[in-house]
């Protein structure tokens, strides 16, 4: 079982051994943000799927900074409630089986490299242009989180010292630009209105200034992503979250930036792929996390009850 | 032991297993630049320190991009002859022993991360600041190199995408601002002449305009670590060469950018610290990874002949 919690809708689904969503079930986020509707609507959805299932570890992807070793979700702007919340512990005591937790772009690369975009690669860096930008490094195969579950944090990644300022608090923050969020801000100031999947579709219909739009995305992503191959010299990037449906607008730019700032490579050596995990990664990628645990924890079990594990 | 191979001077070293420099010669490189004579140079300083020693496997660090596993330099910009110099087999034919080969950058942070400012950290970054900028990735106690060998190339990340040409063709690398050419540079378009040493020795005496020039230097260095902190999650920077006998006058503005800009990260938490090893981490860097390439050669023997390794 994976859930997805977001700050406006709570997916959750039955995720087969080889990555098929047997069963999938959605609500929104109950707007106040109160942490125990929150639990309520997640125990709901779980009782759902349980008449079908029932059992095994249950894996969550949550927004924000998430302290996947201690469960607890450390840092959530946009979904202030979560900040501090103990998400492992309680999503246990109400699932009465094992959780494990992740942050929710950290989900979509499990995801994308277990049956998507980068299956079979061992490497990569996922980034998800959504509202705000996240992202997630899978080194070895393995999810990097860091020393404090921040890994990934590619949206906040400056790509404009002197550029807008950013929720965070810093400027010029890559999801300053380059999110759906950026774009419609962008847009509202060359006295434009819409949002990014309109302009998305004004730009495909022939209109310069909100093609110039996404061009600039694509270079701020760029501009990131070459920093990214200069520092770690891991090639294959997979694009996924709700703007990766206009990275073909993007990608020009976001090519054009790369042959320039990543040093000493060879454009063709960068991999760009858009992400093929849809529409429920973060579902997908969080029962995987599931599955390795439980792995793990059989593993232990079988190492009988002498073992310290 | 342990090769320097630089653009004007190569040294070597005999290395004690505890990192203490036991002997070390240096000889200017051959200005020509050409990989005879280079190659002849190298052999004499082999020969002077094989009247102490004689046996053992050779370490040598090697400027710009370095494929360590095949052992060739792929790309040097600084030093034209070097780019497709197949050193490691060249050099161990001229020592007639075992040698290993890696970028000088990456020979430093092992050198810090076996005796000096990272000993005992299993994840950190080196940044090298000299006439160029370098560095090199430490995960888990390993060297990354990343799937070219490049790795740990900071100094070409984008600090500010309308910023001066840099010599690799883009333009704004953090090498165009943090390193003694880019200081010398800065200093030219305000009309000062002087090297970065001279304009440190003119900071530490009071003069502004010179302290500016450390304020952007450590300003652009702070941007290019928070993109770091924020991807990685790896909290300790190691900052090494010529450039950080000037840390203390580029460290607030550094520690002010890392403070606006790295996401979710208590400034605190960031640990920046001056490279320990001196005056020849290259050297010791590369003696170590000398050592556990004769580590690994040992253990491969003693697996025994029918073993494939």
């Amino acid at each position: 079982v994976g859930l997805d919690v977001g700050g406006t809708t709570v997916k959750a689904g039955l995720v087969a051994r080889d990555g098929t969503v047997l069963l999938s079930r959605a609500r929104p986020t109950p707007p106040a943000g109160r942490l125990e509707e929150i639990e309520r609507t997640i125990a709901e959805l779980l009782r759902e799927l349980d008449d079908h299932d029932g059992a095994g570890t249950v894996g969550a992807g949550l927004p924000g900074v998430v302290d996947h070793a201690r469960g607890v979700v450390r840092h959530s702007p946009n979904v202030e409630a979560f900040t501090g919340w103990e998400a492992r512990d309680r999503l246990s005591d109400i699932a009465r089986r094992p959780v494990v937790v992740d942050n929710d772009a950290n989900c979509a690369a499990v995801a994308e490299g277990w049956v998507g975009a980068a299956a079979g690669v061992d490497d990569f860096l996922m980034v998800t242009l959504g509202t705000g930008v996240g992202g997630g490094v899978v080194l070895g195969g393995h999810l990097w989180h860091g020393e404090a579950g921040r890994a990934g944090e590619l949206g906040h990644v400056t790509v404009d010292p002197q550029g807008a300022p950013c929720g965070c608090g810093s400027r010029g923050c890559l999801e300053t630009v380059a999110s759906a969020t950026g774009i419609a801000r962008m847009a509202r100031e060359c006295g434009r209105e819409g949002d990014a999947e309109s302009l998305a579709r004004a730009a495909r219909s022939g209109d310069p200034a909100a093609a110039r739009l996404f061009e600039r995305a694509g270079s701020a992503l760029g501009i990131a992503v070459a920093a990214w191959l200069d520092v770690m010299d891991v090639h294959t990037v997979v694009v996924g979250g709700g703007m990766a449906a206009a990275l073909d607008l993007m990608e020009p730019a976001l090519r054009d930036e790369i042959a320039l700032r990543a040093y000493a490579l060879h454009p063709d050596d960068a991999i760009v792929r858009r992400a093929a995990v849809t529409p429920t990664p973060g579902v997908v990628g969080a029962a995987r996390l599931a599955m390795l645990e439980e792995s793990r924890l059989l593993a232990r079990r079988q190492d009988g009850p002498g073992s310290t594990g």
